[in-house]
């Protein structure tokens, strides 16, 4: 009766290995606000997983949050975030980051990834007093529209960042299903080594909610907890996010969860293919992004639970479908089956 | 061999009652962003003990977001906001107002209590533009240093705010100890009818985290989800803050938590008076401040955890044991029986 | 020797008029802040001038200043700006408008001209609380191009906003230059029927500084001194603006030298024409845009003082004259005959 | 007929060597935003006179400006400026500073001054990151009561910052009349060596208005134009402060004016002193503070123009007297004749 659920990724609850654990450890004396074991453990486990011993890394409560306050906390007040224009912080963030003082530059991107050539255009724009100055470029791995950076692209943005005194920052709040994808040619390690700060997110990915910050570059590490806090993100029961993070990534689960929703979307994709539904954006991560009539997004709608993206023309419209750790192969394969059928 | 634990209230998970909710409805699918079911029937549960069915219910991550949230959007950037100068927002948020764009204006204050005549002084002195404007007057109920405000002190404070003009804002991070407190003559509805905007704290009272705010004064409500928003303060599954305080509230589970730690407070205090052991703040909720020496504290520290509030002259300290709905009898019994000991 | 100067109109200083008004009264005690005769008086005429007995008139000491603070005042956090994307608050003023919490978001131009349907699709992208709220349209009269909003143009902006709940703001740091241009058909009455807020440029127009701040809008009005201390944008000795103001306008010298700005570029222009040099951007105000080539632009650079204003393909550029109330027509034909004799 | 006037030092104009160089600059072309040879010649003075080549200087619209900008540009968001309860910044800027994000924490202070030991109180309470983090300190010289700093005093704050990590800022408002104080035993160049940034204040004594920002620490120094411009505080005829200051220091005329200020007001002082005029706050600058009844404060109303302080107990009130450059020996003399008049 209830519609088959692929409308987002923090629809979900969280996994049950998660749940499990924070049960466990319920009726635990902890110390408050991050300063916990599970938190300094979960820390400890992503510093050896990415070989980077020295990396700070905190838990924050959700990705606005962690966008707001890592770039609050890098940024002078004149200065200013390089973005794509349909990035995360330039839309749907209700001017957090502007909030915080600073502007969003947005640069050329093309399949939702900022390209290095417009970074450099931005730069290059730049040039006095009269004009912010571009001090950090944010992308989003994976992006908006579900797209993955190759490591080649990847190095071509970090070494824009290096010719432009540009700060490195990645969104991860979907990086569980950019690494898990078929076509991702990098690993957490190579993206240690690239970003000088990036955040592994929990929210979308098998968790309550939290994304784990980890600050690569040691000049930008400095007092980071006051920064938290001043921005309202520090967690009284901090361990929490100690507790989920080491859950999911000890064994790493994490990666399994986000493989799965790959593998289920994957079977969406499939579908697609078989009934010669066009990709609005083609993609290989945990969303996907069909072009559908009116009526067929109306018939659809009456089984499935999904998204607009956006109205085209010809009375066709891009729809979202969005997978998880939690999704079924049943649902999925019912999906696809529904999306073959189109086949004119 | 572990101490007995009387550090705080947020050093707790959530109440077994709440977890349970949580596991239960965890598989479930919602809408997010705190537009569910749960949350909405959550704040439809508040507005009924309230009876103000025109009330804004939002639900908050945790204190310091729910303050410099309320706070922001309540005042226009030239305006301040008067609390206690041990006041929370003053002391303990890392300038999260100030972060906001607002000054802090400390009123002259009695046992963690503002004092009416210490607002008005302080209005008094903000006569022209070249000063900021006070605006809200900032309490919470109970104070930082576990006091509680009776109706005729906040129906005081309520003349006061119309004289001058001012909003007036309850922080209820502890707002279920102070209402279950002996000394208590006020209900949540006394409440929600003389302050314009307060919130009941769920994360020291059974939540694993969770504020909610309650706007009763109607010019206040506009657009407070942009607020939220723009301030990280939204939380992508926002379900789990209306499962908790339905859990919570729906049945008056929360009160009777509040009560439990309370009365655990009550045998401590017990213990305390038997004993001879002064006071540093007389207190009827579940924060406990007795003076004791040295040495007193350290033979204490062996087989407790708590927390030196602070330095006092001739040898002596100031210490806190908090209760909360975790806090056995046995633990409270073991406390009272060492703190009465102390007799000379 | 030295070069013609038509490097900017902020480069002159102030009209001798002003100075001797300056020099008369400097002597003379008042009262600070802006509170002092001349202040008010200055008020009172623009007032009448306006038609609009009720408006609130504050002295501002810079454009950026004037623009920052306005929409500091007319905006709630979560509020955005709508401008153009070469609207000087989103390029030229370092940030100033975020600094203070905002987004710009651009908006469809023509011309330097803002289009109320790329207003309107601007305010129809941002639908829900996930976004950044549309709240201010900025426009400037002249454009940062020199070009000129016609009075429909203006009526069909003001529509816009009355349709989707904006407040049209003016920045008019060039106003006197629009208002005397020939293809004007509006009148300082005009712009103020239609306009919430705009202000009257000093700085360009023959003070040493000052804008004249115009709140039509009662809503708009309350506490805006407050505003402007809160900023650092209150000058202790406030009257020097009222006595500027007074000066230029109580005898509409304002307008006289805004139209001898405007005649002195026609001649540029005239020049321009004659020898069929091309323009980059029409305009009938005290900015001229021609396109040379690089070899024209720098035998024109030995003679005369200008900007380069964007390098185009094909080895040419385009570089701009200002005039003010100070070119001479000798210095204004010695220019047009320099571009009249490029005429291959 | 018109009353002495002696209300402050900004409601006089400029001093008339300083008119008449904005008069004989006036029509000479320069480049904008503070870039000009008058402006780089004034700060090469002022960097001369300090014996520091690599001080960094800049030209600031106004005092509290000028506060908050250095201040803005100084700090991370979490940080916090130490000052005296009575100070500018925490009383009458209308919250700038906190608008620009800081908190201000009030030290205990003597005489208008900080005490060493009230700035390593705050510090010592300040020791975590649930707290702003004490990061300036700021001092003025004269004091708002006209209280001046011994080179002493001064040095033992300079090393009560060097032990707590806070940098040192002296608001300069009212520097000259300080340095001219016959009680001051400093000189420019022993601020200079001992402030990391203070400034030189144009605006309350000579100029129409414009303070010298000097930012001796080079760690400090970067972007700070940025700063300016991102707060609105960038003059576009940047050469007005560079002439009027140039005017001022080249000959040391601004000291000279100060001098006579000073002198003024020991005219003044010497009047109450035989007259047995009660101080409210012993000074040697340009600011006297008689206590007087209200009956004698009625009747000096009646033929010179003052400001009342405060109101005392016993019928009595503080009143302020105001000297400048521009005050004559006689209408002093008139005033100590009227103070001396009131034996009883």
């Amino acid at each position: 009766m209830d519609k088959l659920f692929f409308m987002n990724d923090y629809g979900e609850g969280a996994h049950p290995l998660v749940m499990q654990r924070l049960m466990e450890t319920n009726l635990e004396h902890t110390c408050g606000y991050g300063m916990d074991a599970y938190s300094l453990r979960a820390a400890d486990v992503i510093r050896k997983k990415i070989g980077k011993p020295d990396a700070a890394v905190h838990m924050m409560t959700g990705g606005t949050s962690a966008n707001m306050i890592a770039l609050a906390a890098f940024m002078r007040p004149y200065e200013a975030v390089v973005a794509a224009a349909s990035g995360h912080i330039n839309v749907h963030e209700t001017g957090a980051v502007e909030a915080s003082g600073h502007k969003v530059l947005p640069a050329e991107s093309r399949d939702g990834k900022v390209l290095p050539e417009g970074v450099r255009a931005v730069c290059a724009l730049h040039t006095d007093e009269h004009m912010v100055h571009p001090r950090v470029l944010y992308i989003s791995q994976a992006t908006e529209v579900g797209t993955v950076y190759s490591l080649n692209e990847l190095k071509a943005l970090r070494e824009v960042c290096d010719e432009c005194g540009l700060i490195l920052f990645v969104d991860g709040a979907r990086l569980g299903s950019a690494l898990m994808s078929r076509e991702c040619d990098m690993t957490l390690a190579d993206l240690a080594n690239l970003a000088d700060c990036f955040y592994i997110g929990g929210t979308k990915n098998g968790l309550l909610f939290g994304e784990a910050m980890v600050i690569v570059n040691p000049a930008l590490q400095k007092d980071f907890r006051y920064m938290i806090k001043n921005r309202g993100g520090m967690m009284a029961k901090g361990r929490l996010c100690g507790v989920m993070f080491l859950a999911a990534l000890e064994h790493d689960d994490y990666f399994a969860w986000a493989r799965h929703a790959n593998a289920m979307a994957d079977i969406i994709r499939a579908g697609m293919e078989r009934g010669g539904v066009p990709f609005f954006q083609r993609t290989t991560t945990n969303q996907v992004f069909p072009i559908v009539t009116l009526e067929q997004e109306k018939a659809l709608a009456e089984r499935f639970a999904f998204e607009r993206w956006g109205l085209l023309d010809g009375g066709r419209v891009a729809i979202r479908f969005v997978t998880s750790w939690a999704t079924t192969e049943a649902d999925a394969a019912a999906l696809a089956a529904a999306l073959e059928a189109m086949r004119a």
